[in-house]
């Protein structure tokens, strides 16, 4: 453990955070996630909410903010009578620090494809529908 | 995530305790143990309390009924003015699945040598003073 | 060895199948599969027959709900007059836990392409003929 | 597989039993045995019990004639009271390849000791008392 | 070495030969095939010739009955004046274990092409002219 | 790079900083230290100088109060007519964070010692004479 | 340290600077720059600046005479009213050793294109705008 | 050092030499051929000139009897004006054992396509001017 | 293949032929011999004997004129009644390369002590009794 | 290859002794030395000289002023009739740089123990009776 860092990121995924560029995207995936297949690199916070680790990781982490979005979810499924609710609580995560924050819509599979581009996957034990969020690295 | 296995275990510590033996020790470690540098392997489960872990593990992980004690914990230091209320917590957790389970206190350095004939040591994010506890692996 | 684990089952199978995500499949392939030219990742069960190891697997491996089929198995090839008698105990070991199980049926060349792109193969020691299947995996 | 192979051998362990040479040893474990702590070479075949796995090594090992002793017992702990009855089992299998095979009972540590020092261990899913046994490999 | 294996096979060899599956090939080359430039996997067999190690690889290795050739030869190149006699002893060899054994003739570059797919290369002393081989695995 | 992380720390050191334990030890030495022959980990800082760094780290860095010193210096050697100013620099950094810190010294050869046994070496590009310094962590 | 050799410069960053052949390319990033996702190689100087290190590499490293151009710079984007000050030093740092050097502007996706063809890149702590820099190698 | 094998050949290029086959081409390079960048294997002979290294490698290398040319070199760029005195004395070392052989040259980014296929890039400490060369291995 | 290297010699024995420095000893070892345990590195020729590889190794390797024996064989154990008539063969190929090449004896347990010191252990298909034999390397 | 640095060094070598720091040693061998048995890292520069070597490393290399000898030689063994011409080839290369150098004659033994305990064993093609040298890293 060290000083203002928080103490649910690992060694591992500090590590990756900081070799992360400009426009550099992670994804924070839910339990249900195919990270292992699709992740360049995988890290595991297995028993963790996303929230939880959102919060954390946006203590470091700057958005871009030169991109047209600084995060993406993924859009609900036509005919899915669901109502994200955890996207509020991520977006008043995200406004604490970035209160002008875009968010892109992606249809499934161009989600799926964007996350095999990413620099990374955390896989996290969230449970809730819709909770995969990707974030995009800013500069500093 | 899988049926019956508790979210909180990563895929590798669920890999490790299937691959201990009989009489085989876990040391569940608080936060601020040297466990990269004392332990043969080290699994980290970065943000979780003992507590948590220790109830996941013990659901599937068999105690050492044919040893002298089932669990260790670290001795309070001479001239140090703590009580270790967690142990309480330790003890319940523990006596729900082992009624009669022993304790044995371990020294503050003999503790340490103990932990590094260990199998593995599990890093936690536990805070609690005197939070570090071993765990002996039985048969079924 | 650890309490509700199928003993059947390896440690690094049960990791694999901790690591899998939605929608991943896992072949389980008969003694003359080429698993080891075809998989991404290969696991062995030398000696065991498939029913036994898909009733230890499926007590923690749910099955894909969202998908169109659960479980595939290898069409048999035309001009070719077998009787695939194992697929009635498969069906049986999976209603039991999924009674609305679907099948899919796929030629042999595409049974191979699938095979490619599983998350992993399961080379068991079965001998019966069309034994080989494909589970997808669900969520939790 | 192979023709004239066990098919319950896998070929890791095939390759392993190849590179043994004149005087090395095997431990056949069952399967709550600290294999992956004790063991030099560790090689696993959860799921079959020695009796299944000693036949069919048999059939390709030649036990070592110039030793004192073919294989080896752990001795039963003094006060415990079992008849370890597997032993006539594994007695039989051995006569059927090598009438005139000695054993040697080796005290619980000395037979710990002795595993070490062991080319590998075979840990299995055996789950009988005192199930353990080590064999000593012979010229061709 | 073991019982009822060949000693001229080493024991990598053997390992490779048991993960081969159905319809999986072999490469059984001259000394001069470019082998470590295109095999997957290159088995080495220095001063061995390609009928010693074939003889001695059919006493384990099946071949396939179900494809339209079990084993494959160059064709002799246009214009080459050469009587490969080393191939009657190829045919009787194979013909002892599987009478009605069919060949293929691939043209020299397909030949090559077919090796790169091949699942391993074993590389031996053989100096004959047209002494390379494909053998295609079948069932047990 | 991230927010609240001193740009002048690499992502590697990082890392270890996270991982060290309560009384690990850092080695942070000058240009000319056996760096790569005694340290058990080596992490690289080339052209940057010790006290950059000192600051750095103990803006992230806790140390360990429990101990009877919070920092060790390598005790001039006797007939060496030096006066290492670059002490006092130290002196002040760890003040600021530490006020009450304890320094130890030691002897050359000691030095050495307990470098060997440390968690990690960070060689600088640092050219004054008894720059070497060794922290010791503590606890959040 | 070594004689001739400037004591920015890491170990491993002159061993691949001697790997480097001619016409061979050289990224010296900012220390945003996507580094990690993007590189063949990866080296890293946190907090240094990008001319400490040019001019430091440059000592060592001869650029290439017979290319059109010696080293090149990201285009600044249309609409960015950016006039990249930083240039000017690297000219006069690169011109004190090339006075003929010619300079290429590549178009930003040009350049992370060219980026992901070179030898390496070395990640800097620089944060002024447009600061990186490729730089060609000639011959000796 | 062995008898027979020139000293000059380090122990990793015989090796290499060995496992090359027929029509397998070796490229022996300047020292400013971007070899690391290019080569599939990369052996070094720092300091050595080609022609040294060219007479003892052909006192173990076979030429190819049977190829259109038995070794290759870059044709003279169009417009420059020079004369690779160098290659009469490739000549002459290669017909002191192969008096027949036949030279190939190939436009300079054909050379560079042609290395990226070879066995593997010997680069040597060679500075004279077209000074690399492909040979390509026969059968013994 | 490569002229003057007798064909039976692999790539990697050659290799670390050409590795071993004065006094450095190579075990040529019996089928039977535990190579794979003792031995610092291992080397395979499978299916060779002993005379076939000492033959063609003392073509390249020189013996050591400076010790006070160039050979070394296994003494036969008192009371076994063996009279190791291979041992001429190895005299007669010795002494053709070394008349005066002297032999030391080893009671068992030392030959295998002086094995696990041995710089490698050549395992052969050797099945003659008291097969082993130890070489030591001299200079060029 | 880069300025200042000479061609004979090669990559691997320059980082090395980069890496060496204040009184690490670097035994530089002849072509007969025991390197790849004694030495903890050992680099290869066959068939070149000790003298061209050590000429090389010295332009880069600074010896310990603070340490009793600079560099050190191997003892003629007693009754040896030789008189190492080489050493005063040796003494005039470092006197170029070190007048004052001193030498310390080291008994055989102590030599190869000493050799044991360096960074580095730089082999080479050297073939000078004596021609062994150790040289000890100073500071700059």
């Amino acid at each position: 453990m060290l000083k203002k860092i928080p103490s649910i990121l690992s060694p591992i995924l500090v590590k990756i955070l900081m070799e992360m560029g400009h426009g550099d995207e992670l994804v924070i995936s839910d339990a249900n996630f195919p990270a292992e297949r699709i992740g360049q690199r995988v890290v595991r916070a297995d028993g963790h909410t996303v929230p939880e680790l959102l919060k954390a990781i946006l203590e470091l982490f700057p958005l871009d903010k030169y991109s047209e979005y600084q995060y993406a979810l993924m859009e609900v499924v036509k005919g899915d009578d669901v109502e994200p609710v955890i996207w509020n609580e991520y977006s008043e995560i995200i406004q604490q620090e970035h209160p002008d924050a875009q968010v892109k819509y992606m249809e499934r599979f161009d989600f799926y494809k964007q996350s095999e581009g990413a620099f990374a996957v955390l896989i996290t034990g969230e449970t809730a529908l819709y909770g995969n969020i990707i974030i995009k690295k800013g500069v500093i």
